[in-house]
């Protein structure tokens, strides 16, 4: 992703020593400790510009948010997001959004196991190369850390409007033999659900009538029991 | 589906003595004696018209073919076709292949358990009315009696152009914690794979550039062992 470079960026940066984390790997493990307390930890992975992640913090006090991606300058705008979105809300700077810039290929070595309660994948790159499907965020070779890191209650919420990537996704999460639900070929086509945050790109492809895709995947151990639970229940009444 | 009914139905139906059966639910768990040999029975739940199974039958002498629908005037046309399709190809009048008239909703009268290797469900009525969900060919009430009709290598091959269908049963599929693979959400689009067999509906639909739907669903134990070692080496690969 190209961005015009804001000024100051790094100076604005060295300054947010709450909102944004420079060595995530130090807090490996200890992330409960950084928010100070034991709400559950969700993470989004790519956040791009933080429209979705800013909004999402916001309107959930009773959970703790990571946003990563690559560039200073998403951390930047991303940052500038989240505390502006407050502001309009009448909310003190954020205390339960925390901004890091990582390499996601290294994601293990800022969370521990079982750390994260959910992760959320948001119009990924869909690398549409085959020869580049090791990069796909749903490549069974990051399935298998996702699934490390996340808690007994773990799941993966993942949206794209890219067909082939969704198409690849289900197909990684079967071979995984990971459980599926809420699968979705038109999230907007019955209506927007109630409480959706978009994201900036969800927003731009509904505008041109795309269909966007979504799943989750259920993942812990307790989630999958309830899971079941809800299962039953819903297909007895249909 | 309303049909034109062809002159003579009745009694051409009744000359087909052998590719036609009236009385299936008497060959219950006796199929094999039917057929005079082992080989794997294929059930096409829903035939229609009969393209896709006449010309299946014929490619693969291999495995045993039954095709089930609803109405006289079907089995007539699907007879019609395969007999046809045989004499172009200067083969003789098909002994894999045999045509019933049954309600799927009793379909676990016909056949034993174990009985069938696969199922082939294809372009099956959507029922796009929430109310009509039942009536859907992949609801699990109609996945449960699957299950237990196929055999230790069973599985279940899915086709559709309808999005609203293929949503709800990837949804049963996954609530029902099977095993799905070679998901596909535009079947066509990297081009036909070698040895398709099309129905009438497919190439209506391909001709109107409409994306086709397909999903396997692994079933058996045997199959499911074969299906983990063919991921593992895929996955190798990649």
């Amino acid at each position: 992703m190209r961005l015009r470079r804001k000024k100051d960026t790094q100076a604005w940066l060295i300054a947010q020593d709450r909102l944004v984390v420079w060595t995530p790997q130090e807090l490996k493990g200890k992330w409960r400790s950084f928010f100070g307390n034991d709400k559950p930890i969700h993470v989004e992975l790519g956040m791009g510009k933080g429209k979705f992640i800013s909004e999402l913090s916001a309107a959930h006090p009773e959970a703790n948010f990571i946003g990563i991606d690559m560039y200073d300058e998403l951390i930047r705008r991303a940052g500038d997001k989240a505390v502006a979105h407050r502001m309009e809300l009448g909310m003190d700077v954020p205390d339960n959004l925390c901004l890091v810039r990582w390499n996601i290929e290294r994601i293990e070595e800022v969370f521990a196991e079982n750390e994260i309660e959910r992760i959320y994948l948001n119009f990924s790159d869909p690398w549409p190369k085959k020869k580049h499907a090791r990069r796909r965020l749903t490549h069974p070779r990051f399935l298998k850390k996702y699934v490390t890191l996340l808690n007994e209650n773990g799941d993966i919420h993942f949206r794209t409007d890219s067909r082939s990537l969704f198409e690849f996704s289900l197909n990684a999460f079967a071979d995984m033999n990971l459980r599926m639900r809420s699968i979705s070929l038109d999230l907007h086509g019955g209506g927007t659900p109630p409480g959706h945050v978009f994201t900036e790109y969800e927003q731009k492809f509904m505008q041109q009538g795309m269909p966007i895709y979504r799943c989750e995947v259920v993942v812990g151990r307790a989630a999958l029991a309830r899971h079941e639970e809800q299962v039953k229940a819903q297909w007895k009444e249909s």
